[in-house]
Parts: C-alpha cells; structure tokens; sequence
C-alpha cells in the first residue's frame, strides 16, 4: 500500500460529487458563482463536525452559554462595526477589456505571494502595479483605472413601499450577533464576566473571486465564540484559546504538522492581537481558524452607536467596565475542506488495483456503519433486523445490491470506518464480520455485542 | 395546584426575553421588523428539536438523505418553481393616509375569519372590500388603490460591476434545494424510487405583516422531507405521512387533543392533496406543519426550465419516469413556539405563591440537569466534580448563588427537568437528591448511578 501522489483538487472535487459529499450549487442550471450542496455524505459530514464544535465551545468549556441570532440585523449594526464603512475590496478595471480584478490578488498573484498587498495603500498598490507593469490576467495589457473601494455585504431590502423601504444587509459574519446581544445573554442568565457566547451560522460575502472549491464562498457557514473577559486577563485568555483551537483542530483527526499559527501581518485598527491557524492544503497553507484580542473596540462601539449602556457591572467590586473579547472564529467550510483534503487517499493495492478511500476518525464520520448482508436472499432478512436497531443510534445504511467486494469499495470511498457483514454463520451461530476500513481486516464479533463493539470506536 | 388563566402572549414574550430562551432581534437598536434571536436556552430547544426531525426523517425513515443546500440559488430555479411570477401577496394602498395592506388580511380581520378570502380573485376581493366598506386600519376611511400583487421574496445582486450584477433571491422556501438535487443525490447514493430526501434551513419572506411573536417573521427556519414516489403510490404515501407528523409532533410533547388536521380549501394548481397540521396557540389554531402531494409538478417544470433530463430509470422493469413527491414541511419556528405555548404554566402552590414552569418532555428540555451546591463553601468542590462528568454528556448548568429555593424557581422557569443538589450526605454517604421539575419531589440517588438515572429519564 503507498499513499499516492495523483491526487489534486480536481480529483477531491469530482469524488465528492460522484459519491454524494458536494454537489455543485444549482447545477442543473449551471451552478452559481461557486456556490456548494453539501449531499447526504457531506451534510452528515458538517453535523458532526458542528455538534464537536458546540460541546466543545457551548457545553464543556468555562461558562459559556450558545445563542442563535437572526442573519438579518438593524442595519445600524454594520455602522457600529464598520462594516458599512470600510469592509471592502481594492477594486481596479481593465480599461482595455473592462474586466474587474482585485488590486491585491493582482499584486499577490504577479509576484507569487513574495509581496503582501495587505500591508500596502491603495496608492502604493496603484504605484506598484503601473511600476512593474503588471498585465491584466484577462487581456494581458496593463492599462487600469485607479482603485476603487467595493463593498462585499450583499443588499436587499425590506419593506414593501418605495417610501418604507430599508436597505438591509445579510451579516458578513455571524460575530456581530454575539456583540449586541452581550447583555441580554449575561443579565438572563445571571452571568459573570469573563464567559463565552458561541454561535454557528451562515454569513454571505460578495466576493469577487470566490474559488479553491469550497475555500472561498459568497455564503459560507462559521462557528464563533466570544470571550468576555476583563482587561489585563487578555492576553492570558488569548493564549488559551490559541491552544483551545489547536486542540480542537487534532480532535477531529487533524494531524497537528498539518496545523500552524500565523500572526497577522498588519493587525485591524482595533485589535491588540491576531493570528490565524492555517491547514496545509493540497494547494498549500491557508485559514481555516481566527484567533483575535479583539480589545473593548466592539462594545464600546455599539455602545456609541446604540447608545445603550453595555458596560458590566462587577458585583463584588462595585466596578463598571466594558470588556474585552478574545475571538475564536471558525471557517466550518474550511474546516470540512480540510477534513476531506487530509481524508482523502488513492491506494495502490498489492493487486496493483486502486482503492479510493475517505481516512476520517471513526468519531467524524458521516456514516458509521453498513450493514451488508452477503447474498440478499438468504441473510437479507437478519440483516435489515440488525440495520434496524443501529440505525437510531449510529447514521447507518444498509445496502444488499453488488458482490461484497464492490460494496466494501464503496463504503471506504465515503469514508465509513466499519462495515458489518451478515452471512450464515450470522444465522448459525450468532456471530458477524466487522470490516475495518482502514486495515481493512475483519472481525468475528456476536450480534448482541455489536452495539458496545462500535460505541467504543467511536469515543474520543 | 392549579394551570392559570393569567397566561398570554405578552407574558410568554416576556417570560422568553428574562429567561435566555428568545431576545427581540437587534435589540439596541430598536429590533428590526418583527426578527428574533434565540438565546442560550431557546438555541438548545431548537437544537433538540432539529435533532429529533433529523434523526426520525432521515436516520430512521425508510430509505432517506439528508442535505444541505444553498440559500442563494441560481435566479432560473424560481423561475420554474413559479416564485418569481406567483409568489405575491395582494396588496392595496390607502389613498387617504397611504399605508398599505393585504387586501386578504382586510377582509378576513373584517369578517372575523367568517369569510376565506384565500378563495377569491382580485376582482371579488375589491368588489366585497368596497360593499363591506371595510375601513382602513390606521385611517378609518375606506377608499383604496386597485389591488397590486408584491412579490415576497428578498431580492439582491451578485457581482460587483453594473454590467455584470445579476439580481438573485434569498430562497423563500428551502424545498427546491430538495428538487434540483434529486438527480445528483439518487445517482450518487444509487437509491430506487421511493426515496426521501430532508433538509434543515433558513429561509426569507418579506412579509408586510410579520406578527404573533415568532409566528410569522420575514426570516425562519424549514424542515422539509421530500419523498419520491411513483405515480399510483402517491395516495398511500400521503396518508402514510399525515400519520408520520403527528407522531413526530406528539413524539416532542405536543398532546394530541391539540393538534388537527385541517385541509386546504384552496389547493394550488400542481396540489393533488394538500393539508395543515395546526396546533392549538393560545391565539386559536394555525398551522405548525404542511403535507402536500406535489404530483411531478416540481421535476417536470425544473427538467422543462432546465433542459435536463429528470427521469428516474427502475432497473428491473426499464421504465422511465419523473416521481411523484409528497412533501412534509415543517415550520421550525413554529413548533418551538407551540412547544413553549403548551409548556408555559404559571402554578399556584399550595402557600398561594406563584411558579413559573416550562412543562418539556425531558428528552427536548434544554437544558437536561442543573447542579446545585446546597452551600457553596462547603459543597462547591464535589458539586463542580459531578458537574464536569455531566456536561459533556449532557447540557448541564452549574449555580451556586442564592438560596436553594430561588435555585428551583429559576430552573423551573427554564424547563430543566432535573436539580440535583449536593450537601453533607454527598460528602458523607454519597449521595445526591434529584428534584423532579414537575412533581417537585425529591429522590436520593447514589453518586454513581447518577448518569443511569438521568439516561433513562431522557428515552424516547
């Protein structure tokens, strides 16, 4: 068996369309602008990795406390961030074939990620560009309109006569509802500072180049946590939930020399300190994970805006402040990119024949067992018995159609640790055959201690 | 004890906003039209309610997927839904004081539902309004605009150059999703007709007259099963799933004696067979869940719009054919409020105080166990100890502060089913006392058969 080389982001993207993990969006119809289906593997896939997140981030860390908040907000919210404001894209045209490039991603692209536009103006950006003749990927003349700022929130609006109509925005990130709901949350449940607030929902982006299959999205889903916490236990805090990530990551079978942090390179106006934890991908390292000492910035600017008070008030002390939040924020998208890119195998058998295999921990994977009887005929019935009583407990799928080889192909391709054979001695002497996925050597266990068998497979 | 008549929908809102179950949205800035956030405890009811639908309808129904779709979809599929011509509500302005409304609504509200204006055209609906001189709402006066139908879905555009901006819609429903997916998901999955397909999801409607707390919100949350079925047994699958509904929804509390059946008076053009589920709200009854028959509507209009071919090829007998699909769509938002509307009770105990209780079923409380040191100083230790083995098995809460009393009402008011409190017996004998929510008794359990004792608790 040799780990094998043919594998690349074609390769990922067409397996997990053949085998139900990701459709492409609307395909039918041609797609649209990147957009991604997770299918019956894949949203099975994203639930476990959502319900590790929530009892790791909700249920089991230091006081913290979920929250579900609506993806549309009072507009005046993306005031108080900023976001109104400031979050776009340094957009240029070509004047020659009118096509629209990002003056960062241009920079970036030309000089192969040696220069980071980030760090730049948008006039040493413009200056840059024209000094080194940078050619338009399109058309390949360098003739280009000066930056302009793009916002990337998509608009809508609400309400029905032109006169009542407000403009609304769908949240770019699901952080802001953690912000304005900060007191309702700590007064309903009579919370003491520092806790958490954790959320996991969509957020949409109008990104003018989305791409890397599900990497970079115009609608994408996050799981985030807010720490609140006072100043001066900050940077303590940032530091644990830096570690926090890091072991959640490898929790999920991420292999830690896969996993890096990288600090930003220029930090945003508000924050203290930033880095991200970056995933080597097929397509090299990149973002799957935020972790940021966010400082006061946000409450103190809803605060303002709202003019509500949000300041804390320490029982003990008799003090009033406005704390800081460390952020931990999460790409689940990314996470789940991530997950398929280190899963994914093409073994060459000792036969010389392929074996297309998903290596997920047992603890994520979207199916967990399948129960196949050898010939439909004579151990059909016995097995749907069996299906029947895991199916409630483990996602199951039961499947009686192909030779038992084929079958086995097929559950190892999406990823199933553990298929359970039925056949006569099932009938004869009580006893099944557990395939394992992975060393794909079988297993007499009895029919009664199937449960337990699986149960212990799948802690931790 | 007595079930108290002190309780409406003002108390209920109240109740959800003192006690983390659902904050108005946006709520420092003066909310946005009628939208809700769920919080810390309101999150982990519709998780576990989420978590029942889909492990019945996809995990233990007969050979069903789950899926998880985009919310922005390429514009041609509501197109050939028939959202983008039909999806209106019949609106019309008052010339005197210019607001506008549902002319439907106006007659229904007139006549106190004795008349079903969902039966009438345009023409009928302006003819009774003006016979009925049925007045303006804000105004009084009765002289409306001929009526104009509005489209409800939320429109915006992607891209970022004028030329290139293409208008597309936040999906107002998440069933297409199934639809377009039901090549890709048969084919990959090699599943035979008849199939499910559920899907869990956010969706919009720009509703002018959102109201009745998370009743009607331009903003919610779906759960829909498609079933793909052939023409003949589409009958059979209608009544089967009528039946399937009402026992997932008394599977979650909800008493029978409140729920009914209720048939569409008018069916749409492509319904065979349609009806509600309605719940008895405090409001009177309304719908909570829809069971439709669709026939081959939904294929035959995407594989015309499309140019794909749809057909499902059976194996066995060579026929090719699009299926029937009899849906199952369940108002997420909804079912939560029925739940809180069935479990809010304020008791009169026997020494004339009051208590506030939310009657749940154990199994979707959310949260399952509240552990409680009878004396902090004392008792905190070992209370953290059995708390910390709890939480990540259950969602647990952790409170030391105040009286043991007030600790009670609190989770009482909350729904957890389950106090155990920790005093010197713990220390001494090992054991802890387990308060029941409802009968408020208490039980002396060992320490280490505190996790059996709840498990069983939280079954079926």
């Amino acid at each position: 068996m040799s780990k094998n080389s043919k594998i690349n982001m074609e390769k990922l993207v067409n397996h997990c369309k053949n085998m139900g993990i990701i459709f492409p969006g609307s395909e039918i119809y041609g797609g649209l602008a990147n957009s991604w289906d997770y299918g019956p593997i894949g949203c099975e896939l994203k639930l476990n990795v959502k319900n590790a997140w929530w009892k790791k981030f909700v249920w089991e860390s230091e006081n913290s406390q979920g929250i579900d908040s609506a993806i549309l907000m009072n507009p005046k919210v993306w005031e108080a961030s900023g976001h109104l404001a400031s979050f776009t894209d340094p957009l240029m045209d070509c004047k020659e074939c009118k096509t629209r490039h990002r003056a960062d991603k241009l920079i970036e692209e030309f000089t192969k990620n040696q220069v980071n536009a980030d760090k730049m103006s948008n006039k040493e950006m413009e200056t840059f560009i024209l000094t080194n003749n940078i050619p338009c990927p399109k058309c390949g003349k360098c003739n280009f309109t000066p930056i302009r700022q793009f916002n990337l929130m998509f608009e809508t609006n609400r309400g029905v006569t032109k006169e009542s109509a407000n403009t609304i925005y769908l949240r770019p990130e699901t952080a802001q509802g953690e912000f304005v709901n900060f007191i309702n949350v700590q007064r309903s449940l009579r919370l003491k500072v520092p806790f958490g607030i954790g959320q996991i929902g969509k957020a949409f982006r109008n990104e003018i180049t989305p791409g890397n299959f599900t990497f970079r999205t115009i609608e994408f889903e996050q799981m985030e946590h807010q720490w609140f916490c006072k100043k001066g236990t900050d940077e303590k805090y940032y530091d644990f939930y830096k570690q926090y990530s890091m072991e959640f990551l490898t929790s999920l079978g991420l292999p830690k020399e896969k996993l890096r942090f990288k600090d930003h390179d220029k930090l945003a106006h508000y924050a203290k300190n930033a880095c991200d934890v970056q995933y080597e991908f097929m397509m090299g390292w990149d973002e799957i994970n935020g972790i940021h000492n966010r400082t006061d910035f946000d409450l103190s600017r809803h605060q303002q805006f709202s003019g509500k008070n949000l300041e804390y008030l320490d029982q003990v002390t008799g003090e009033k402040y406005i704390p800081y939040i460390i952020e931990a924020s999460y790409g689940l998208d990314r996470i789940i990119l991530a997950l398929l890119d280190n899963a994914f195998e093409i073994e060459i058998l000792e036969d010389g024949s392929e074996r297309e295999v998903l290596h997920f921990k047992p603890s994520i994977a979207p199916i967990k067992v399948a129960v196949l009887p050898l010939i439909k005929k004579l151990h059909g019935d016995v097995a749907k018995k069996i299906y029947n009583e895991l199916k409630s407990k483990f996602r199951a799928i039961y499947d009686d159609t192909g030779s038992i080889g084929k079958r086995y192909r097929r559950e190892d391709a999406i990823g199933t640790p553990f298929c359970i054979t039925i056949d006569d001695e099932t009938i004869n002497q009580n006893t099944v055959t557990i395939r394992d996925r992975d060393s794909m050597k079988q297993e007499k266990v009895k029919v009664d201690d199937i449960f337990n068998y699986l149960n212990n497979k799948f802690q931790g």
